[in-house]
């Protein structure tokens, strides 16, 4: 049996010491399948001697994660540390420098600095794996990266951050406003106390980066997302899609356009019945459309310790066995730069109007639809006591800018008494 | 860039054909992916002439597949023969014993000859792989083997076989009896004119027979699977399942226990509102829960030429990259035969009685199932026109022989008017 091979861990939380635990666990089984042993050697975390429920007494320590990524008797150094620069970037730097395989959960770091990383892993040979920072113990990075190459991807769509899932059906199940299931993730400990990376769609949104620069050979472009995040989808509209036979989620689309690349993350209808419209909670999915394959659908849990270290192990069996490619499935220099598409391409949508109750209101709105040429495919006005009438549209396709222009026209009518709202509906 | 990977490929059926296609349309693409190209260099089929759409003019031609499979000009072979023995076999062994990879999409031939082919590449330093031989394009393969090493698989389950699915579910949409539905099938193409391999769980168990070998690290044991098909699933247990919120599906189901390992393949309850429960038409399903990772789901196009060619299209971009492990995740030898745990493990069962209309006559089968511990979680009794009431009961969980023995006594009351059905609930 070949020699082993030896991690430094940088990083003891909750992704960290997922790691140790599965090592320690499943140490021989690992070993058979990697085709020779998987070793702790060394760890390196800013406490040493907080509880943590494991025997840490077999490991070397050190203080510092850069010195760690600099030992000379390790091979791979799995990254647990987090944030988008500071010490996971130096030691991510270091590790690679070295000529150390890094395995990291960090979507993050990878969001911001994948293509350098990912040049300096190829230049210096070793491998740069991150099936842990999009969607937990998923293997959808692998399932693009590999097991799909032989496809043109025509679209992706995810639900990658199961905080913003877990409200959202909530809010559906509990007929509670936003604030108060908010309010409920956090003592649950589903959602920070600054939920804003969460909630605000910038956590998915940087895992929907590294999925789309795989899915469609391009570099890693965060900015070009455009990111909406759950904090103004009310109640109302929940339970309005629901009874037009639609769930609202957090959905993040990408697909090549003519016109560029669209990726986008927003709040999105998706019909009740798909399996897109049926996930509850904060399990995440992946929905991958290949010319060849047709359609994938995978899901599983989005984060926690076993989900996590899970897809680190992954990364790290795929690495003593020997695979050493390219971080983004293929060779950093050639992933490419395609123009981003223009926001808005063209979609049905869910309109919700709060109207005076007086004749000749929806008429109003109907005409000012009509002469931006946005059509109508379904109207419904919703029963009301007060004296103001909710009306929904379902809309056939149309261009987000006319939409917009009508919406504001709207607005401005004296019948419309609050600011209309409009949700994508995606096509699933 | 190193050598191209040279292709030998026998068979040119749809999965044959698939493969061509792939190649010939996403090459650049491919190329990028794996660092190299991929070139098909030879072909093998039964007819050279056949329009298959297809130029093949750049390839040479063996009429043989074995002496395809022989030619010193080629790195890797795929075979898309099909058959368990024949030249499927032949092809199969000549590649390996000449130090060439294998691809195949072959799950008769390897639910027979897995190990032996597993140790053959393993002696001859060669891949072989079979992504495409399992569940179509979803590349469960892949996950199992290889990211999500780093746990112990505690249940597997699965939709195997997309004509079943199709004909259970078309059965309930169009309140249709099996028959009918079958012959639907056939005229569309999803069911073959002799539908026992598909219908009778054949199929689907070869399948599940792999699936089980990777997941649990055992050798290959297809009559280790307690196998039963669809043909005796009625129109009324589908609706009558659908009244009290599961639906019947075709599920492989495998997972340790305390008396050995446990597989079988057979239809199954399960809860409406669960993915599984959810699965419409020929899409397929593999449902994994690990000891870290917690509950996976994979689903998408079980069969078909795009699918399952580029199943075999990841297979050869591993190859191309350098990947060669053990076909079954660890080595041959290292292979555990564990014993087959007794049938029929302890779980809640749908029963459904047809008893004659009359005083006691559900006392009798009450008294019946206490009398041999099985107890009961809820009956209906169904509203009923003639002299005869259909009883639907659900056991809470109950062990197989007892509630046999009980059906058996049930069967000759003089108030049972046919004979008990038992169809077991899984729970998801």
């Amino acid at each position: 049996m070949p020699e082993p091979l030896r991690i430094g861990l940088a990083g003891l939380g909750t992704v960290g010491a997922g790691v140790v635990r599965i090592i320690q666990t499943h140490g021989e089984t690992i070993a058979a399948r990697a085709g020779r042993a998987v070793e702790i050697a060394a760890i390196s975390a800013r406490s040493r001697h907080r509880d943590r429920g494991l025997d840490l007494s077999a490991y070397a320590w050190e203080d510092d994660p850069v010195a760690l990524a600099r030992r000379a008797d390790l091979d791979l150094v799995v990254e647990a540390i987090g944030g988008e620069d500071g010490p996971a970037k130096a030691t991510a730097a270091a590790a690679i420098a070295g000529g150390k395989h890094l395995v990291t959960a960090n979507k993050a770091m990878l969001a911001r600095h994948g293509p350098e990383l990912a040049a300096a892993a190829e230049a210096a040979g070793v491998a740069l794996r991150f099936e842990a920072a999009v969607a937990g113990g998923i293997p959808v990075v692998k399932a693009l990266t590999e097991g799909l190459a032989g496809n043109a991807i025509v679209r992706l769509m995810g639900v990658l951050n199961g905080t913003c899932n877990y409200i959202l059906t909530r809010m559906e199940a509990e007929d509670a406003p936003y604030a108060q299931v908010l309010g409920e993730a956090q003592r649950l400990g589903y959602a920070e106390a600054d939920p804003s990376f969460d909630v605000g769609g910038v956590d998915a949104a940087q895992k929907l980066a590294l999925l789309v620069a795989i899915a469609f050979g391009t570099r890693v472009d965060y900015e070009g997302i455009a990111v909406e995040g759950i904090d103004r989808v009310s109640l109302a509209d929940i339970e309005h899609a629901a009874e037009l036979g639609y769930r609202i989620k957090l959905l993040g689309v990408a697909r090549p356009t003519a016109s560029g690349l669209e990726a986008r993350m927003q709040p999105c209808l998706v019909p009740a019945g798909s399996p897109l419209g049926q996930l509850e909670g904060v399990t995440n999915m992946v929905v991958i459309e290949g010319d060849f394959v047709g359609r994938i659908v995978l899901s599983g849990p989005g984060a926690g310790e076993g989900p996590t270290a899970s897809a680190i192990v992954g990364d790290v069996v795929d690495i003593a066995r020997g695979l050493v490619i390219p971080a983004f499935g293929r060779p950093a220099a050639t992933l490419a730069t395609p123009a981003r598409a223009a926001a808005g391409a063209s979609a049905a949508y869910y309109l919700r109007f709060l109207l005076a109750d007086a004749p000749g209101a929806l008429a109003q709105v109907a005409a000012a639809l009509g002469e931006a040429g946005i059509s109508i495919n379904r109207m419904r006005q919703v029963e009301h006591a007060g004296l103001e009438a909710p009306v929904l549209i379902v809309t056939h396709r149309a261009e987000r800018a006319p939409l917009d222009a009508a919406l504001a026209g709207i607005a401005g009518l004296a019948v419309c008494r609050a600011a209309p709202v409009a949700i994508r509906i995606e096509e699933v």
